[in-house]
This record gives structure tokens, sequence and C-alpha cells, in this order.
């Protein structure tokens, strides 16, 4: 064991050694490259979030704070009826337009990705009135977990995600960015209803024209604490329901924040865990969890540790398969992908660097050479001992 | 050159025998993984379309093709008003709401995103309006160049690009997945104006109550060459007349289809290279060309080379500053991403897994710790000779 840390030591010194020195000389010995070129990282925080641990829509729309100045809860005019734009905590400006948008593009744009096997188009004009009739002019803080239903029971009506459901929890950005818009897998926000909805903010608002308050929304509700899930509970619940065979679940296993991995009260533990299908035709058959540890983190928890022996025997329990993996590469290639400056990442990075040299001017700098000198006489030595 | 000859063969030699013997050890030493466990790889082929020479509608739209029948000419109803998806060459469906849904988007959502420096907000119905009065209920075959004037002049007024504008050329998806929809770098197809309408097709009809033809639209049209660019030929030319300092242009170095990396007839050559702006507060005062090599695939140009040179001579004749870089790494970063089997991101994606390997179970297979120490010898070696 300390055989091995002290190889992470050295080798970590070394690479910032390398980076000193090395790099240099590799760009020097590329004649036709301009020194002066400085790219921007290719940084996917768009599309990766760590740590943001539910997809309430109020979390997801505090990621994109700017400058624009709030406006004040006196200022009782319609934000969204202006030339100009004037953030609030109130209801998505264009809310009605984007859902119905979304909704075409979901079935007649993205359809190859999710939905060839069905021909069946729903009336996006009907379920955009399903969700308004249980929104519009109603006291946000009187809505409940039954509000939607109509919305999701439209929606999800006929739908099974078979051997292909992500459920995430704690790795918004990660998963999002993995499932690759449906293309791989399926998260929830990859489902029509939940498309719609995906980041927009809304809620409702008595005895007004609009219906909506585009001023501000509560932040919470004293005498109703379902309020806040009315929504996306219900669309956490109703796609646990819909899912079958194989599923996944992308967990993270160096949370700085002081929770475990699989952690009471998340969406995936309140509203997913429980209304996994456990029979019947469309059962859940394993569930597949993939444990992340990121770039420059500690890990806290691995397979088989703490909270995710607590997770193992609860789907044990269900009679579902179960298996876990710290760290599948597809991930790490994507974490890497967002902090290419991280220690864990440097190395493979290097490597592709030489790579690219080798295969575009034949050639690459001496220190190079005797790495992959070295690198075969190892593999040599290790094969025939 | 025959000594780095020798090195890439024994290279790729040692790294099949490596896969063949080192992979196994490197699973069968991690005891929680279950080796049943089967991913997808993180296809990227969603957004990574290479080879994608235009953006022109259909092209895009042909990526999507599936399984669904074509709905013969014959079939004169409108194949939108059904209650089952039908594909057909003609009009998305759903055209109207989706683009004035994204146009929401664009300026409610995603503005943190582009749009942080200015408050103004487009009107959308307007902006659909403009659009629509130029295409619908007029013959498709008899649109031009000038067309969608008045719909970009609004969409585009105020705008200017500075230093952060990205064109691409024979290179769609590796470009988009670098610009991130505008969060690193800005392409034509992340502005209002384009992004309303990318992936899109549509094509007006005379003398009938839709006014658009959703069963088939025209290939091309015999009597009018300018037809099939009316839109995205002006969109590219309106593009490149709003960017501004440093500019990106993103090409394909080792294409195998017989062209040259910077090619006449492309959009990039006709529409956007001659509209640069030359002169005045918002001029164009360096072009820095990424040149791209695909992996697995051969290398064709070179910075400094054939097409490239011309494009160079080009650009100093419009007293533009000019650089080129072959293969930066963020951008190998993504064809890896999309082509982890390839030979020259192996070794890099093996390197990962190892070091994911110590950081998670503090221990490594024997094979990597001779490699890691003889990387140190010959770090050491090289350092101090």
């Amino acid at each position: 064991m300390y055989y091995c840390r002290l190889y992470e030591i050295l080798l970590f010194f070394f690479s910032l050694v390398l980076m000193m020195t090395n790099i240099n000389s590799t760009t020097l010995s590329v004649e036709n490259q301009s020194s002066s070129i400085h790219l921007r990282a290719p940084s996917f925080s768009g599309i990766y979030h760590t740590n943001l641990l539910s997809h309430s829509p109020s979390q997801i729309l505090n990621k994109n704070e700017n400058e624009m100045k709030l406006i004040s809860k006196q200022n009782q005019l319609n934000p969204c009826n202006n030339g100009s734009y004037i953030k609030t905590n109130g209801t998505t400006c264009g809310l009605k337009e984007i859902m119905i948008g979304r909704c075409n593009e979901y079935q007649y744009i993205k359809r190859g990705l999710y939905l060839s096997n069905t021909t069946e188009i729903k009336n996006c004009t009907k379920l955009y009135e399903l969700f308004e009739s249980a929104a519009r002019y109603k006291s946000y803080c009187n809505t409940n977990m039954s509000t939607y239903e109509s919305y999701f029971q439209y929606a999800l009506d006929g739908v099974h995600v078979i051997n292909r459901a992500l459920f995430w929890s704690g790795t918004y950005g990660l998963a999002h960015a993995y499932s690759n818009r449906g293309i791989n897998y399926i998260t929830l926000e990859d489902t029509l209803a939940a498309a719609m909805a995906d980041g927009l903010l809304w809620c409702g608002k008595e005895n007004d024209t609009e219906g909506f308050d585009y001023v501000s929304c509560p932040r919470n509700c004293k005498d109703n604490i379902w309020a806040d899930d009315a929504f996306w509970g219900l669309a956490s619940r109703t796609y646990a329901q819909k899912v079958a065979g194989e599923i996944y679940l992308v967990l993270n296993g160096s949370r700085t924040d002081g929770h475990p991995s699989f952690r009471n009260g998340s969406y995936f533990t309140t509203y997913e865990l429980p209304n996994l299908q456990k029979t019947g035709q469309y059962r859940v058959t394993k569930m597949i969890v993939l444990l992340m540890h990121a770039p420059d983190q500690k890990v806290i928890e691995k397979c088989g540790e703490k909270s995710l022996r607590s997770l193992e025997t609860i789907i044990r329990g269900y009679n579902i398969d179960y298996a876990c993996k710290d760290d599948p590469e597809e991930l790490i290639l994507i974490m890497c992908s967002d902090q290419w400056e991280a220690r864990e990442c440097q190395i493979a990075r290097k490597v592709l660097r030489q790579q690219w040299n080798i295969k575009v001017y034949g050639k690459s700098n001496t220190i190079y050479h005797s790495i992959s000198f070295l690198f075969l006489f190892s593999i040599i030595i290790n094969y025939f001992l």
C-alpha cells in the first residue's frame, strides 16, 4: 500500500516537472504552430453541474445568474411584455411558447432518437392545456402531488423505457452528458413531459389576468411542504413506474457536502426507488450503479461500502439484481473533458498530444522516445516474467 | 524518421498485446466490479457529424432516417394533422411552433450564454412573421438570396460577435461539440436567426390553404440554382458580416472524399470568406485555423501545405493576420470521446483507467508499476542529460 502511495506522489511531482519542461519542448518542435494561439478550454459547464442535487426548476434557473437587475416586487407590471430583458424570480417568460415548441420538436425532430418504435403523436396543444389547467390561476402553495397527474398520464401513456433508463443523484451534469439527450440512455429529463418543463420556472396566481406570477414565485410554502415537489416529484415517480429491465444509476462517490452517495431525502430515494416495478412484464430486473469519483476530489465511498451497501440491501430486498461499478471509463472521459487540468487527467492529455504529434509530424520530442522505449521495455519484461 | 516509424509500429503492436493481457488483469484486480456490465460507448453521434459538408436543412434531416414509411406524393392530405407520425420529405410538422418556441427559449432561457451584454428582446412573433411572409404561399423555386433579407436584418440587428466566432467546413459535428452551444465559441447555428431554423425543412406552396408543402419539397430547382442557398447562404453571408476581432475556422485535414481541407464551393468559401469585414471598427483582425486530423484516418494536409497555403494567401491579401494550428488538444479530446477505440486514443484511455485505479483502490496491476517507474526513470534521465 505504501509502495503505491509512493508512486502516486512521485508521479504527481514528476508530472508537474514534466508540464514545466516537456510541454514547452513539444510546442517548440512543431514549426507550423503559432505560439500565440490561446484556445478556451472545452468547458462542458453548461451540461455539467455536479452536486446539483435536484432538478427542481428553481435550482436549474439559479445557474443562469447574470448581471441583469432583479425586478422589485413593487413593480407589478408584466416584465415579459417589455422590449428589454428583466431578470425575475417569477414564471419564465414565453412559458407556453417554449413548452409547445419543445413538444413539437421532441416529436417531429428528435423522434429518431427516442421514438423510432412508436408512431403515435401526442397532441401538443392538449398536453400544454393539461399542464396549464393544473397550474394557471391556481395558487402555487395549494399544489400537491396530484396536481399534474393528468398531464403526466397523457404524456407517458404507453411509454416503457426498457434497458435504457438512467437515474442520477448528485450527478445531474455528468449523467446528462452521458445519456447524451437520449441517444445513449434515457433520463427523466429526456422524456416528453419532463423535457417540456426542464429548466423552466412557473407559479400560478389567483385573481390575476395572466394567471401566472411573472414577477416572483414563492421560495417555499409553510403550510404545504409538497408544493415544491408537485411537478418534479410526480415526474420522478411516474418515470420510475415506466422503466423496465436493466436500469442504471449514476452516483457521486466523492461528495464534498458531507452527504453519502446514496442519501435519504433525494429525489431518487424518495420518489424513484420505491416506485420501481418489482413484478409483471415490465419489471426491473437489475440495477447497475455507476459510482463516480471526480478528478481532484477525494474518494469518499466505493462500491460495496457504507451507503452503497444499504442501497444494495434495499435493491436485493426488492428481488432485483444489483451490480456496482466504480468509474466506468466512458464516464471518466466525460469528467476529464471538463477538467483536463486535474491531476488524474493530465498524463492522458499529454499522451494524446504525443500520439497526434507522431500522427501528423511523424516525430515527437526526445523525452517521448525514451518514454515509449521504456514503456515497451517494461511490457516485454512483465510479459515474459 | 525511420526511427520514429519503428516506434510507432512497435507501440501499436504492443498496445495490442497490452489490450489482450493487461486489461483483463486490471478488471480482475477490482473485486467489486461486475464483469457482466456492458456499457454503451459514449457516442456523440448526435452532435458529431463529420463530413456533413453543409448545414442545409435537408442534409441535417437526412441524418434522422428511421423506419417510418415515406408518404407517397399521391397522398395529398396534410400528414401533420394526424395522430400518427409519417415521415415525409416535406416541411417539418410544427414548423411555426418550433421556431417561436426556440426564439423564446433562446432569449429567456439560454440568454446567460450569449446575450448577457444586451437586454434588448426581439419580438418572436414579429420574427416568425418576417420568416413566414418570405416563405409561405411562395414557390420554393422562386426564392433567392434576397428572400429572407428582412428576417436576418431584424434578427441580427445590433449583433457583433467579437473574438468568439467559429466557422467550420467539413467539420459540423466537431465544431459544434467544441462551440458547446455558444458557451465556448459562437457558430452561425448559435445565433438567433439560424438557431430558430437549424435542422428544420420547409418549402412554400402557392395556391394552397396551408401555404407550405408538408408532403414533399423540391430537391433542386432547374431554373434557379440559388433557391437551395436562399436561407443558409444568406445566413452565412450575414453572419460573416457580423464577426469581428479574432475568428476561428475548424477544417478537416483528413478528408476521405478527395476534397481539399479548404475547398471551392463550400459555404465557407462561397458566402463567409468574401464577406468578412476588412476595415472599420468591427473588422476581422486575425483568422486562426484549427486543422483537425481524425483518429484512424490518414493525414492528407497539414498547416502550411496545399489548400491551407491558398487560404493563407487569400487571408493575408485581405490584410488579416493568419495562424494555423494542427490538432489543438481541446479538439483531440472531443474526437477521442467519440472514438476511443481508435488506435491513437487507446493508450490515453488506458492511462486514465490506471489513474482511477490508483485513485480509488490505491493500487494497480504490476505492469502499471513498472510503467510508472520507467516513466519516472526516463524523465529523470532526460531531465539531467
